[in-house]
């Protein structure tokens, strides 16, 4: 992908591409203090850790224009009984749609969106919203899970282990009427998606992974063919016909438990730090990054402050790696190397 | 490897394979808790820290029926003093003949056997009985160390670090006969054996590796070559030729010490979670293993209760994994995506 | 490299090269227990920890005779005001004026050198004074920084940060004549100098590297690329066209802070274990590293004692891997199996 940077970025101005064109230089992060899509209580802290984490700070050096609209305020509904296994319907329904709208104004208004989680659940929001304004957006979805159980697949309930679901055109006929969940469509096709990382497959996410043949890498997968091999295929995968907005959505489970402990689904044998921070590089290489979630930093799940303060700044890490830092130093440029000043002759013993 | 699983499956059903034909379904476990081939007390307590971690569970959700047979009962010798420098010869004969004639018929009997140690020295009865039953048999040695020395190289005199020499038919007239061990006879050949993960290797033991040509890899070797080149060398060097059972002995030192720590001879610069995982999987795919041993998990050694854990569970996945867990998911199969219910209609708002 | 580590040795036995030929067998350790080129006081107790951790007795292992020169005794200046923003500049330099000498003395009476800082403005005067004697060396430089930037540049002043730009002749018009180094001169040109492991590199830095085209493979490199590959091509950048003693300074934080934490500016997605070893092997195949440092173990920066111990024993694998010692256990030969002895015949049963 070394030479295909540059290539992209010279394709990407001819071509004028309008959803992502003007949004290269700002950036908006968005909180969304949200649980409701799982059971442990916690992954609403999320967006005060990872700010407090020194996210704003670290975006502030590179080479963009920070806004933070601070977090969403979500309601709670008094009575939310379960439809079928499907735990909260209503409630996570509800917040994905003000989630949604958010993104989509966000978006609109030519920012490159982070969306701070809050559980995976969100992500029928984010990627709705930001279908909204880039209907022709592909998905890059790293996480340890395939989260793309529908209800009837679903062995929890838990609507956090769903959204792909109900983002794919090639299951609604499999997808019931959920209450809360009226206001969705699907948005992708499931040749639009490439799941990275998975290592935790149910047996009905299987089936609809093979069976739609979507593309995916599991942690085997990334064994056998290494990280950057992943990583170009990914991209010839969702963008070789042509170039478009990519949308990232990256659970933190989706690293090793020892380096993101503090989250509520971990699962051995993850992403290394070098790994998830080449995946990141590389989307960003691209020029194409259009909006990304962070999810599923969990504050209450970690041993200690140590662990929780290692998966916050873990999640900072991989979003600012999204949005230009380098591991080679180039996300800030001078022009020379700075001659001796004549005014320290004066000095010299 | 991805296009020679189903190859291999295909030519073992074609063949006939009169060793491995019926106990793909059928996994017998077998605990030999054992410590007197080496020095440090604890390791007899691994096949209960195992179990408890979980073993049983784990692999009746896989696609097999499990046996667990308990654990042997070994007898303790009032007197057994050292020949030349090897150390309780006759206790660990008596132990290793017990224990040959118990994996000798379970194998018979069609089952998959586990063998759960115990310290290594474990592997003289295991491949033993497994050899009396399937005298073509090929042995994987996963392991920091060769475990090769005779008992005139061996600097400890202990016998989980001399196992092989007692299975080699080249190493024959550089053996004594050792009190405990006239029942044994040489069952392998050097050709019919891989090393994978050496990293502590005693220049008695090099001499022996590089004079009879035996085919290994150290940690090195996979810094250089990559797990799964590797898997792909071990099955031409051991399989090209002709399909047969395949040994599994895996000692969980091969795995890094920040993973299983919880064990007598920890080497720096082990197998990473995901090479071990990778080996196994690998293994599976064959559809020719036929027995495997898992040794040296010591629960004494752990520094606390989360190290002995750990180690245990790491024990856990690679049985597992062995047995055919994937992580892809593909362990448990269904036939389709559940079609929506008619009778969740009424339910709907 | 495999094939290449005995061409190299044939190569430099035939061309009957001065600087390297006689010194193989004897290794000079030399402490330099020295702190003022950075701000965090405890890197001077560097030497000692490294010794304490086994260093001597490692080496004497090994194919090798070990001469501990013991430690430098520095002497502290009562006034050394910044010049510009450089601190401490006449006490650093007057430190690494020390150090050449003794280094210069050490590599003229045939050891090779290794020394142990201290911090790592201490490479000015060990590279310096290795030249002296064999001013055709080629420099590979392990570490997490660049530690090249100019006195205008340094965003911090600290001269552990700026050692290689003393050593570039492309650098020396924008090199003030700083207090304390009129001694020096540069003695590399950047095309005989390679770094492995940068990860943080400054704005100045990254402008020096690509301006003066000096080959450096940043962790995504490696990630790329992968450490073998890394290694080939850093010995064909340097070694292709004429054989030529190799300077290794290994700065600890090259290393994963997980490996090595007790060091002054840890960052993350550093080396693994398993990649230092195969750096410092690789090196050592090639029968030329004629001298190396060993820098910035900070044993007051540690957690626990766990932590120091664990980076102090590290940088003894690294120095012992350096000289000669493998994962193979070919360090030591021996020339036969030993037969079974005649009169063990009488104890026989």
């Amino acid at each position: 992908m070394a030479l295909r940077g540059p290539l992209f970025r010279l394709l990407r101005a001819q071509l004028n591409h309008t959803c992502q064109q003007s949004r290269a230089q700002s950036v908006a992060v968005l909180g969304a203090p949200f649980s409701r899509g799982q059971k442990r209580r916690g992954v609403e802290h999320g967006p005060k850790f990872i700010r407090d984490a020194g996210l704003i700070e670290r975006l502030s050096g590179l080479d963009c224009t920070v806004h933070d609209f601070g977090d969403l305020s979500f309601h709670r509904l008094e009575k939310d009984d379960p439809y079928m296994d499907v735990k909260f319907p209503r409630t996570v329904g509800a917040a994905n749609k003000m989630l949604s709208g958010a993104v989509s104004r966000a978006v609109g208004a030519g920012h490159t969106l982070v969306m701070l989680g809050g559980d995976h659940s969100l992500a029928i929001g984010s990627v709705s919203g930001h279908a909204e304004q880039c209907p022709d957006l592909c998905l890059i979805w790293v996480d340890a899970h395939a989260d793309v159980n529908t209800p009837e697949t679903s062995p929890s309930g838990n609507l956090h282990g769903q959204p792909v679901a109900f983002m794919l055109k090639e299951l609604q006929d499999r997808m019931p009427d959920i209450p809360g969940f009226s206001w969705t469509k699907p948005v992708l096709s499931s040749r639009d998606l490439v799941y990275i990382g998975l290592r935790d497959v149910d047996p009905g996410e299987h089936h609809i992974l093979k069976n739609l043949g979507i593309q995916y890498f599991t942690m085997r997968d990334i064994d056998r063919l290494g990280i950057q091999r992943v990583m170009e295929v990914t991209f010839d995968h969702l963008l070789a016909r042509k170039q478009r907005p990519i949308h990232l959505s990256f659970d933190i489970d989706a690293f090793d438990p020892s380096l993101a402990p503090a989250t509520g689904t971990p699962v051995n044998g993850g992403l290394t730090y070098r790994e998830g921070i080449y995946i990141t590089e590389e989307i960003h290489n691209t020029g194409l990054l259009s909006a990304m979630d962070l999810v599923e930093v969990n504050p209450v799940l970690g041993a200690n402050r140590e662990a929780v303060e290692a998966t916050a700044s873990l999640a900072v890490d991989v979003i600012a790696s999204s949005l230009g830092q380098t591991r080679e130093g180039a996300h800030v440029s001078i022009d020379e190397i700075p001659p001796v000043k004549e005014d320290t002759e004066q000095l010299r013993l």
